[in-house]
């Protein structure tokens, strides 16, 4: 059991507001503040240099924190500026030739969407979209039907997308992936931190995700894992002095492990601040924190249903902390800023996805984490 | 005239350090510090999301700072995360084919070499090192030579390379590129903040740099120039829902302006920040520290060639604010630490430049800037 009340009196921001943006950026724990400011004070006042040679120790825990909450190994960890730069490095990294297939999912990422289609444009690749089962999450029976087709080079979906509630069958399809011997990208970004991920039972080669959602660190801050026995086939599609060597006027060497995905250069006190918030999280446990966000999120949902006028969207036979809804005769982004000047955070739904036809135009998103109390969401749904 | 002395009371960094770094990261000013930090509290105290729109105006802002800075138009910006990342974005975005040649110079930086020799792997191109001038900047007669023979799609150097004092003909190079019909990309990481630059003067079509090290701005921002006439021949080499909209399941837009070579999701604090340290930067004038940066480096230069054992290696008619130096029989790695003991700043030149066969294995490189003091100079001297 999660101590809450301890969780919030960590959390300068629930002093100010009630917090349902978690899937837009979580309010961070005052350690992970302090672990960043600390770290930029240091930069002032000694050099950005020299406070770099004197934090070491704690960028280098870095990857042994994401080590742990994945169940990988620290060499298969490289940090990322954020989490759509972390998924282009793997994706962008697959030596894909024309005719080879990406499957995906009716409800995939924005960005990772127009990603395939520029990979359709310069490669000749196939995006192809798997057919969703009845609660919107990928059919694993289409699936399995379009992997025996052949062809396919690589399996892409999200985990937890960002704008219907649902919770992809992320290890089954990696199951899947593994019989077919196909390559497997997880988008984890609205995942990781509210879900215990673990990259065995996800069965994934690659999953990348973000600091400043449900994992509460700092903003431009991410993480890609990259499976070890795949990595000397990716060659990143940039690379500077920190991803290799170079060796002679005519050659260089890429580095073996997941590093070879970074470049030297980054906001290194938001890498302390990701690192800690991991172990934060870590401590907390991500069973613990798992069950209080679904939970939560039911309880939010419920609550909605009774209200007049109100339309829950989510689907999903399994649900994320994500709670999607609209108001009869109300515009959700006009909603959501009326909701902020009564100190109440949530988002709007953005409406270019153009693989999910079920998702309505726009819709409220407010999502829960487990630092929000039965009360938050009373005062949310009072406040409709 | 700067008034040193105010800016040294607006650098805390100045009380603890003789920083003679600032080629790695320089000091920042109270400003650019108190602005990021500010950015990160209201970012944990009312939300990561809710802080973005409360701060558009000085988002927005940092595109108006580096137009203003570089003599740009402000649709020719883009904030990147750091000077690799922009260099990447602008070089990863150019059409090669196999056979196209690249032109480039012995002082060219590690990273950069490296992203050639992959080019040159994946698609065939031809990296060619333009011969240097007694002085060891690249020759302008001989760059005419080989832009005379053709078939030359790029010419790419460094405006003040990172390890021997000198400063590239930037403008003189860029005159015959134009003439030529041949795209110019300067990598300005080490000059941007030192040197006045003005892109039309300097005849570049692409222009990238940091904010940690002339600037004065934070670790892990940067940005990039790229001339309004080429932005939409440049297909950035990764795009997202920033850079592009997803119009149909098929079909995808690119934006107009340099944006498309952004991402979404960034350091936003670091970014506001990096904006102020332009400001900064603006305030003081470009001239003014331009001249300082020189006398203080010419000074130093000065100061080490009374030393016995010192031999100073910097090259170049025109210098820069970078001194490189060895002490016979001392590694200057070594050298370094000790040095930093005494809180003495300074680094040493990365060892592998391939394209450099003048260069010293490795040398002590001390960097000033304008709010170093002749007394920070003697330190250093002194403690030789």
């Amino acid at each position: 059991m999660i101590d809450i009340e301890r969780a919030r009196a960590e959390t300068p921001g629930c002093g100010d507001v009630v917090h349902l943006n978690n899937a837009g950026a979580a309010l961070p724990p005052r350690v992970v503040i302090d672990t960043v400011k600390d770290h930029l004070d240091l930069e002032a006042r000694i050099g950005g240099y020299e406070a770099y040679d004197h934090a070491l120790a704690g960028l280098e825990h870095f990857y042994d924190a994401f080590a742990e909450l994945l169940g990988a190994h620290r060499d298969e960890i490289a940090y990322a500026e954020n989490a759509t730069r972390a998924w282009d490095m793997a994706f962008y990294s697959i030596p894909f030739r024309s005719g080879d297939r990406i499957l995906t999912t009716t409800s995939e990422y924005v960005s990772n969407g127009i990603a395939y289609l520029q990979m359709a444009r310069s490669r000749g690749v196939r995006v192809e979209v798997v057919p969703d089962d009845a609660d919107g999450t990928i059919s694993l029976e289409a699936l399995e039907a379009e992997l025996r087709k052949g062809g396919v080079r690589l399996v892409a979906i999200n985990h937890a997308p960002t704008h219907n509630g649902l919770v992809n069958p992320a290890a089954e399809v990696g199951r899947r992936c593994r019989e077919a011997g196909v390559l497997y990208l997880l988008d984890a970004c609205q995942s990781v931190g509210q879900l215990r991920l673990d990259v065995a039972e996800l069965g994934c080669d690659m999953l990348s995700g973000t600091g400043r959602k449900f994992l509460r660190g700092p903003r431009g801050t991410g993480f890609l894992y990259v499976r070890r026995s795949l990595l000397e086939q990716l060659e990143p599609p940039f690379l500077d002095l920190h991803a290799a060597t170079w060796l002679t006027p005519t050659t260089f060497e890429i580095r073996p492990d997941a590093r070879r995905f970074e470049n030297w250069e980054r906001y290194f006190a938001g890498q302390l601040g990701l690192g800690v918030a991991v172990d934060y999280a870590l401590s907390l446990g991500l069973d613990a924190i798992e069950a209080r966000v679904r939970d939560l999120g039911a309880d939010l949902r419920a609550r909605l249903l009774d209200r007049p006028g109100v339309t829950v969207h989510d689907r999903g036979a399994r649900r994320s902390g994500i709670v999607t809804f609209t108001v009869a005769g109300q515009d959700s982004s006009a909603l959501m800023l009326r909701l902020r000047e009564q100190r109440i955070n949530v988002s709007a739904t953005d409406p270019d996805q153009r693989f999910d036809t079920a998702a309505p135009e726009s819709a409220v998103r407010a999502s829960v984490h487990y630092y929000n109390t039965e009360d938050d969401l009373a005062r949310l749904v009072e406040a409709l």
